[in-house]
């Protein structure tokens, strides 16, 4: 194998693939890049057991071939070569199975790995692609993975679920505590599609992709993986199995209290309660909603915070308590300068969300002692 | 107690005198800043036991008064709260021992501390100022500080030894592999001072001066301790007792060997050879002198990696083993475009330094085994 790349293009594409390479592992060959220049193109793989990301890099094949190389020791050695405006890098293999790799006068000589022995990522028919623009993707992945568990009780719970119904497209996630849904239009009308997929592909994915407005991603669902596909790079998922939790359920539109609240101030003061909550992170803070007034609330063994914010209400007073990590998760995962918070009874959970339910995020209360009222 | 502040002059005088705060210990009123407002100024003070720092903060008594509050909440408080123009921040002390902190509708209730348990900073007698100017300052600590050692062995070797003879002010530093050696000119001439300060004081001085050409300090020795003072700041810290290496014994300007090297491409070079090094910080950087080239091999587990570099040469060819961390550390403190090496045998050290003397490099060579220089 003899290779040539502009250093940038290489860099951008081991970054991009090095998303899926596992850090560690007792299966070495799961800690390397496959460098695949034997179909015409010079195709670069990552694949842990997870999922795994392909994408195709500039250069030029002068023999063809294809090797292994540990994915952290190749990046760190291309990410320092020297960066001269039309160097070219060069990378070749020796029958003794070493690597050189070459820019100006530095040269590294590596080892490389059997290409044979890396695990071939999974076959994905690609039936009907559903479009969606990586702007739209990106937000709605990063406005609810916070509210994911991790996992290790139920697995569905570390995941999110993926929803195609004709032209609408959401996501949702839950946690035991809150869930938190997010819904876009696609332009065009599509069969009905559901997947539940680990989080951690989609943080690695939000991460990747250029996030752009007019940038579009396809998604192929099948039984087993989601496949995303932009660009030069396919990203395969496992999914996650079974049947996901019945959300709609736990929804409602009912309420007796409604609050209209500046999403920004509300958001400081509930950020400056919760030094109070350092030592103790499950310490409630305290709402009480009276005469379009909120006064906040939080007492702990470090001492005491109270703040009040100025609310338009509608419907009966109220106090209620909540964990204010919760709340300001899903307050700065809002854009709007007004955020509308509808509640029931102190022990039924607040809805904050918009008029067209674009975004729905439900926060369960936390029970506080009636002697922190006063 | 009753004090007025503007958020941003109080923010900045808790930073600087967090600095002498100490994070984790026994002694709980040593993780506190002393308020002390009973003196017609604001004074806010650090003490841990190595250093204290002491520094007058703009704002208005209404009630004098002192307080001990513990820096970190104190510190996370400030921060957060409301910063709009023309808004006060009040701090007032109750007979309870409490401490309220109130801007705008936020109200904090914190534990205040008993400020006569606070040990008071050490007495320095202010005699001669030695004046130098806090751009020279911050760069020669810097530019030293790496090569102190840890001090578990040996408390000298972990502090940089000040001198000032006539107008000339030097800092060294060493730690059993290598000496640093910065040198500046004063405006004045002096009596004859030295002191062996603890790096810790000097890393966190550094950070909290300006910095600027412009902007002086002034030094005053005494036999226990050394006093900074700049602008509204006093820094005093313990000097590490006993006398200091007799580093002029250590240094030679005889050589068989010089280079004049392009600093920037050496340091890009040997840092392209640390990588090979990553799994063995102690792998041999050999460099080869001859026929006005220097060539950089590095052979470890993971590799080779080489490299040349044109060079001027003086004297004779030579083979040579470094750290090559070593070798950073003192090329990337260099301002200089070019450097000037200076070597005699394989088995000494090189001098990295300029005509004038304003910067001595010494580091000791490693050996490395003959197999490995083909």
């Amino acid at each position: 194998m003899k290779l040539y790349f502009q250093k940038n293009d290489l860099i951008s594409a081991i970054q991009v693939v090095g998303r899926a390479v596992a850090s560690k592992t007792t299966i070495s060959i799961m800690e390397c890049i496959l460098i695949d220049a034997t179909k015409g193109q010079i195709v670069l793989i990552g694949n842990k057991s997870e999922f795994g990301i392909e994408s195709i890099c500039k250069g030029e094949i002068a023999e063809p071939g294809k090797v292994a190389l540990e994915a952290k020791l190749f990046q760190e050695i291309i990410k320092r070569l020297p960066q001269n405006e039309g160097t070219k890098l060069y990378i070749e293999t020796e029958d003794n199975g070493n690597c050189i790799i070459r820019c100006e006068k530095s040269v590294f000589k590596i080892m490389g790995r059997n290409a044979d022995e890396f695990p071939s990522l999974p076959i994905v028919e690609k039936q009907e692609a559903v479009v969606v623009s990586q702007f739209s993707l990106r937000n709605m992945i990063n406005q609810t993975i916070f509210s994911t568990a991790n996992g290790e009780n139920n697995k569905k719970m570390a995941g999110e679920y993926f929803e195609i119904k004709d032209n609408l497209f959401s996501v949702t996630s839950l946690d035991g505590h809150r869930i938190s849904i997010r819904k876009t239009c696609l332009k065009d009308s599509y069969s009905e599609q559901s997947a539940i997929v680990p989080k951690e592909v989609l943080a690695d994915l939000s991460k990747i992709m250029s996030g752009g407005l007019d940038d579009m991603v396809e998604m192929y669902f099948s039984k087993q993986y989601l496949l995303f596909h932009y660009e030069d790079t396919t990203v395969i998922t496992q999914l996650v199995e079974g049947e996901y939790f019945h959300v709609k359920q736990m929804l409602s539109t009912d309420y007796e209290t409604k609050i209209i609240v500046n999403r920004k101030q509300l958001l400081e003061d509930i950020d400056r309660a919760r030094i109070m909550a350092r030592d103790n992170d499950k310490q409630p803070l305290i709402l009480k909603i009276a005469e379009d007034n909120l006064s906040l609330k939080i007492i702990s063994d470090l001492g005491r915070m109270d703040a009040e914010i100025p609310v338009k209400q509608e419907g009966k007073d109220l106090l209620i308590g909540f964990n204010p990590n919760f709340l300001i998760d899903a307050l700065q995962n809002i854009d709007e300068e007004e955020v509308s918070l509808y509640f029931t009874i102190p022990r039924s959970p607040v809805f904050i969300r918009d008029k067209e339910e674009s975004y729905i995020y439900m926060i369960l209360p936390v029970n506080f002692n009636a002697d922190q009222v006063e």
